[in-house]
Formats: C-alpha cells, structure tokens, sequence
C-alpha cells in the first residue's frame, strides 16, 4: 500500500511531466525560444517526427538545428494539447500519451494544420522531469502542405 | 474537516474518471478496439449521442453493434476532449463534464467534423471508475455529414 | 520543507483555478448566463481583450454590458481550453496560462474562429480563486469576421 507521500508525489510528477510537455509547445509557439525548446529534452533524446514525413533526429544538437529552420520560416505556431495520461510510470521513468492540434503560417504564407498523436517518453533529471523521447505521429491524414512548411529543410 | 486521505482520494478519483474517458475516445481513435470501448461501459450503461441524430442506446451490445457498424465505415478518427470537470461527486458516484471535438474520415471519403458536450455518470466498480452514463450533445451546428458518416446504419 | 497538507493544498488551488477558468467559458457558451460569467471575476477585474481588437474593460458592470451585447447577437459559441498552467502561485495570488480554440456564430450567420492565448491573475477569495485579471491575446492571426461578430458594439 502507497503512503500519502507516493500518492502526493505521483500526482505532482504526472503534472510535472504535463507541464513539460505544454513547456516545450509553448516554447515552439514563440516562434524563435530555441533555447527553451531544447531544454525540455535530455541531452541525446529521441525526436521523431518521422510520423509527419520528417526524419527522426537525436540529442540536443540536431533538435537546435532542425528549429532553427523552423523558426525561420514560420510567422505563427499554435499547439493545443489534449488528451495527456501516462500508461507506466516505475521510478524515474515514465511513459505518457497525448494529442496536439498544430497549426502554423510561413511567413511566405502557407498554413499547415496537424492532428496529431504523441508517445512521450520521461525521465527524471537535477533539473526535473525532461523528454528523453518524443515521436509523433499523424492521427488524422496530413495536408499536403506540412512538406511544404516543415519537409523541405531535410529533402534539400 | 476531510482528512488528508480523503483529499488525496478525491484528486485520484478525478485524475482516474478523466483517464476513463480518454480510454474511451483512445479506443475510438483506433478504428477497431471495440472491447476497448464496451470495458469504459458498465453493463447497462446509457449511451446516449441523440443530440447527435443517432439514436440512444443501452447496454454492452448495442454499443457493441453500433461501434462495429462505425468502424467498418471510419479510416480514420480524432477526439480532442478539453474542459473535464465534475459537478458533483458523492461516494462511488460522480457527474463529469467536457467538451470534444470530433474528427473522422470514412472510407468512402466523407470527413465529419463535430463540436460537442458530454454530461457523464460515473460509478466506481470492482474494475475502476466506468461510465454509466453517456450523453453527448451539440455544441455547434452539425455538419451535414454527420448523418452521411454514423446516421445511416440507424435509419436504415 | 512543504508539509504533504501544503502540497495537496498547492494541487487543489491549481485545480479550482482551472475549474474558475472552465466556468467561466462555459458561461460564456450559454450564450446566456451573464452572472455566471460576472461571478468568476472580482469586482474590479481587468478584463483585456485588446489583442482581439476589442477595448479593455474593468470591473463587473463593464464585463455585464459586454457580454450583454455579444450574447443579444450570438446563437452558439465553443470555447476549447487546453495548456492551462500556473507560472507562479504565492499565498492567495496565482498568475496561470492557457490557450483557448473559440468559436461561435451569429444569429445573423457569421461565423467566428478564434486561437488565443490568455494570461490570468487569480486571487483567493471568501469564494473561492477568481479571476482578477484576464488578457486574451491572439495566438493566430485573427479572422475578419472577428470584428463583425464581437466589435461593433465598441466602436459604434
């Protein structure tokens, strides 16, 4: 049998490892917090996007670069997410799940809108509950221009 | 004056109803977990989605034969629920709220899109808070193609 | 060292706060109930939604007239909140976060699609946490039929 302090501290690492979550979107929403992107992941996680048509990537320099990109070309970012619970969590890992719907204008002008799903994978670190894995994947089809907004960066 | 347990109790009892309803909308979301769907139900449970233009159901079976119609017609499905929240919660029994936006697309190629509420009954059974009550309704007008995409198999 | 009493407690006021936050939209998505919305604010609330180009108001007989008018003109409205969060909570005063996805349509038929982001100031109140501040920002570039719907009223 837990003890009031498992349960109390199982309910604030599940809103911890929220609030990272929704850190790293809010982070992307901004269009140029490349910095705080990054942070919300350890040093060699998984990304992968590979979902979205994009090429998985891995630790903190490769995710720097691709929003570097990103950020270049976009005018506007809004994620919503929905839908976070965990499915395992033993220790200083977790497994969580969500949804995002993604929207996004270039500045050359093209929107892209995603539904989307995510498998989050958690860890604890000094510096509190990171990503050490992130892969999305689409839940509803994608629109033809998520290779035009993100894709071609890597396709070049 | 609730005690410590019984404040933590009631933040799982929320944390735990909120997962059920995910787990349904998850089991959706697949395009084919029917026995996902039927375990958020207790036996007799009301389905209700005439808000909808479908007609209410009760109990394992007919929500069994209504999602096996659905997922022969769906590819593809997206729920976003948001704005959770109970009303009232008294021993093993609670009213719950949210909103959902509904997504999907069959494969005959009608996308359906719907803005909607849920008023919940939830019970705490043997296996875990479960619905006992399910009623959905329209937040926003109903596209057309909510009859095109779940109506037809009840009017039939 | 927080006591596990501080640390529900920190958990539970998270959760009104959100709860003041959800009925406030719900309120809203009446299309009615203007006390339920005056309630959620204390009497002199900043409530900002500059960003949506329509002029800041202050305290509950401004909010009443506002919301007078908008819901004489409106027949539905949605509002999605996602990615609530507090980014500081001190005693009986919390500043939070959240985005919202709102709809609605007129009665003479327009439609309005908003993305927003909104920064929140809670205090603690004899009735529980209410909103002393809101500011609602747009998160995507706004529609021209926002103007239409919710802007004439100020600008006749």
């Amino acid at each position: 049998m837990s003890t009031l302090e498992d349960r109390i501290r199982r309910i604030e690492d599940r809103e911890a490892m929220h609030e990272r979550l929704l850190a790293y979107y809010v982070a992307c929403d901004t269009c140029s917090d490349v910095d705080g992107i990054v942070d919300c992941f350890t040093e060699d996680a998984n990304f992968d996007l590979s979902g979205l048509g994009i090429a998985a990537m891995r630790g903190h320099a490769e995710i720097r670069d691709f929003f570097t990109g990103v950020f270049r070309d976009m005018a506007h970012h809004a994620h919503f997410i929905t839908n976070f619970r965990l499915s395992r969590q033993e220790g200083d890992e977790a497994i969580g799940h969500a949804y995002v719907i993604g929207m996004g204008k270039a500045h050359a002008g093209a929107d892209v809108l995603v539904h989307a799903n995510l498998e989050l994978g958690f860890v604890r670190t000094d510096a509190g509950w990171k990503l050490a894995s992130f892969v999305e994947g689409a839940q509803m089809p994608l629109p033809e221009s998520i290779g035009e907004v993100h894709g071609h960066r890597q396709r070049a």
